[in-house]
């Protein structure tokens, strides 16, 4: 049974791109038409790059072209700064590769995200921690011209909370605030657990809709906003369908001598598998997540890592803050 | 000496068009043309209602056409959750004046200020506390028509944390949101420290530059944003500039009797007293609030009181939602 | 296979002692020893009290004598302020019938838990609302006596956050403070995902250890404190493990026509569908969570439901505190 | 007229010994006996360190024996990560030397004040930064033995949020904790307005009763902890009497040529202008604190500079934490 198709049905959505094509692959056991994938280690840190070329890498992979970089880093869990620091200044040197910075280029920062649900609350804290320089220009510009780049940067809220939808802010302030760049912070949802808390992803897409743990309904892109869109996101749950999705992968692996058992397990069945989960799943639908316990650190850690990595790239001159 | 030239000339703001009625008339001994004033006894609580009829009244207050709606209440300190709620229906009864509502009514509500410094909190924190309720019309549309209507909040942070003008990322919004109102909530500067905390201001004038305790630099009125635009505030700081000036003033009531003195406080020497209380600041300039050391309890119970009024007044028909 | 078993051997605590009950009951299809349970409805609301009255009974369900009182209330999810109202009185009534209060009763709240994480924030969001009062009676006993009990409140921070166990802090501050009662406000772990934002416990017999979301290594109990304890708690997740579990079962369920898999559901496999189920969790052993979505309303609800019955049921003479 | 026995009048109590200094200083022209006074200067900062060695200075300071070390330094409200950092390594240097620090050494960081209201947050906000390590020696001793010392770490709230005297936490806490050091951060009230954001105050004497926003009214010292306290504070707020006082004495010093004024302003008439000042902050009595607009970025500096420097100077051998 094809794990892509089933995610489909239970309306999980896979925010991270490298899940998407090793789902394919694992599949098909072949390379991806339309997609290329580079790889790159760092000491303890490798660097993924998939690039969609073409339409039908975007198809098959269900999102739009671009580059889609994944930091594989183990450490964003463990408390250790120095390691911190160097994740930090390898994800600012693949930002730095994805803007094109002058004198007067402007920034517009949006924390997406639920800053009153902790494993949704990674934009906003992101938001917190970062350097806003973009008002200094009105009152000191002497100060910062050529040693700073125009930062804003706001955290939007959720629909559950302003009743608004968050491209709905984004737009209007696009508009008005006129940046070269918007560069989104979001809390992902991801297709295996071993993700949580261990990945970055970066890509120079937008934000599409669906992805996302509060599931936008528009997506943020350069067609929508007229600006180029860069994503930032770190998973930091599951959907609890992933969970029963592994529990019936294992048992089936487990008793795969088992023929009666074989035969259940194959394409034609996949409906009864999918009314299982559900029913595991009950009263609920879509909307548990399955999160570690010590979210909170993890969300401070990557935050803390990404507002780093951001005012690092933005700022080259600009050392030491942190 | 006048109290009015002599603020101005030291930057003071009074956000209270009582306020800037009181110096008038008290300076002049006279009625304000152009301006009717009407008071209202309820309990302990007193309504007071200017309406600036013509630009004669617009001139003499420094403010546009409009109502002006002061409910004096010495209670706001108090813990007395009985008077809060009576306070919260008076309110809200004004509210409605404002307001004509049918079913399909859209309205903003705006939390201006900074949700950082205590004092500047209060739109942050009714907004916290509002009913938002326009996503429900997307949702369940049935279950809401006709018993509510739809509200939107947000809380756009102020210029040093998101680097955007509050009124950039209103304009954005009201062009994406459509609302029939917006009611901006905003923490006041108070021109005497008798109005801390002990009265809430209410007017169908919008927001107008240089008010508010983060002097917002735009205004947010009915032509700028092009729907009506209704503010309510409450004093939570006096400029420190206020204190300067009343010791001043009972430094030379007390004296009076001098001569020399009473030569000294004259027109004449209005700048050798500008002078005098800059030292005393010194070395800040306009940027000293004075706030009482409870002014967390203020906050909070201010918020209260407005958000409980404001679902009252927009949703009549739900009676107990706190 | 037995589920009260597995759960242990999988280090599942289920946090009321309901669950524990209707899983004995389940298994065996008799009363339990040593166990009282009664039940009553009010409208949509049912209380089911379970006592157990001897040793045989502490022993079967795992936990003190005493008095386990569980409401029923689906509705705590829901956004009808109406019912959250009758909810508190419901929960307030039982909480008095706890409570043995006269003039001088004083009562430490103590809000277990991570404000840093929304599901285990239940208890630090009681506390913020609850009124407090001790300090009132130093400074004006005339008029508080007889209108108000003494309540003080305090959350104490978790482990990770501070370094100091929540009993460390708890037993030091009680030998100061010297309350009647303690009344512990905590996020719980469900067995079942139905429980989820659907019931609050109330029990006469403290805080035991390994019960919250945190895991408290040490009990709160009069034994240990010299106080009254009583506990206070809303299940806001389930572990992960419940899940997995619950999809062996729909599995099982489902196919339990082929003899060949109800050979292997059976007791002597238990270790087998222990090993799947931890597979299908890992890399996380213990520590994830599985909590819904809206999980931040779901804390905001019931931490205003519970302060409102807190007030309600300590200071009866005031009627109006929300 | 006398600086010093005017705010002893009026109720202004100054946290700084520096100020507390040259009050004396300047009034009595001479050296203080019983103090002695030291000055360093390190670029852009001045460190001055004030040490009372027998009753006498006790007496004439109003504080108990023990170091008081001033760190000058006007860029802590400045924007500038670079000079943020050397001055958290200057604080780390002075507070290691009043450290005596072995492998087991164990320490109590307490963050007094009220989180609830900005100028009084500096201790909170301290403790959500710092390095918190004493449950690590629980999990993982060989990790951290030698690497760190063992650090706790809580903010016990205020008297109004909690009901309980910030004392009475504490006390019990180390009753459990039996920490080598209580290290106390608190936001202070200074006497002259130059001081705000500009300065921190070290000192191995404890909090004493009185000082702080707060004003605490029970010490925490040696004496009634029974191990080392160490202060730090920063100064946020003045009392507006302060500003009061300001403005009489700048208008004194215009006027000075004025024989009837210098007639006025002598020791006999003190009370006439203690009466003066009461009635500008009427109806307030000594609960005005004066704070410049941008307190949350200067609470925001402060707290990140003494976090640093705290994980500097007790973890030495970790170089990197923010």
């Amino acid at each position: 049974m094809r794990k892509s198709s089933l995610f489909k049905k239970m309306n999980i959505y896979v925010d991270l791109a490298v899940e998407a094509h090793e789902l394919l692959r694992g599949e098909t056991g072949r390379e991806v038409s339309g997609v290329v994938m580079q790889k790159e280690e760092i000491g303890p840190t490798s660097v993924t790059t998939i690039t969609i070329i073409n339409k039908k890498g975007e198809k098959v992979l269900g999102r739009p072209k671009g580059n889609y970089i994944t930091i594989d880093a183990p450490h964003i869990k463990d408390n250790n700064p120095q390691q911190h620091k160097e994740l930090a200044e390898i994800l600012a040197r693949h930002l730095a590769k994805l803007l094109k910075l002058n004198e007067d280029t402007s920034i517009l920062i949006v924390g997406l995200g639920n800053w009153q649900a902790t494993p949704d609350a990674l934009g906003p804290k992101v938001v917190e921690k970062v350097l806003v320089t973009r008002h200094l220009f009105h009152y000191t510009p002497e100060d910062v011209r050529g040693k700073m780049r125009k930062v804003s940067a706001i955290s939007p809220g959720v629909l559950g909370l302003t009743g608004i939808e968050t491209a709905e802010v984004i737009h209007g302030l696009v508009q008005h605030v006129k940046p070269d760049y918007v560069i989104a912070i979001d809390s992902l949802a991801a297709g295996d657990l071993s993700r949580i808390g261990t990945t970055i992803q970066l890509a120079d897409t937008g934000i599409n809709p669906g992805s996302g743990i509060g599931n936008h309904r528009k997506g943020l892109t350069e067609e929508t906003l007229g600006c180029k869109v860069i994503a930032i996101g770190v998973p930091t749950v599951v959907n609890a369908a992933v969970i029963a999705h592994r529990t019936v992968e294992e048992l089936f692996s487990q008793m795969e001598s088992e023929p009666s058992l074989a035969q259940i397990y194959t394409e034609e069945n996949e409906q009864v598998l999918i009314n299982i989960m559900k029913k595991a799943l009950s009263p609920f639908q879509d909307s548990l997540m399955v999160t570690p316990k010590e979210v909170d650190e993890l969300i401070d850690n990557s935050s803390r890592i990404i507002a780093k990595a951001l005012n690092l790239s933005i700022h080259p001159e600009i050392t030491d803050y942190n």
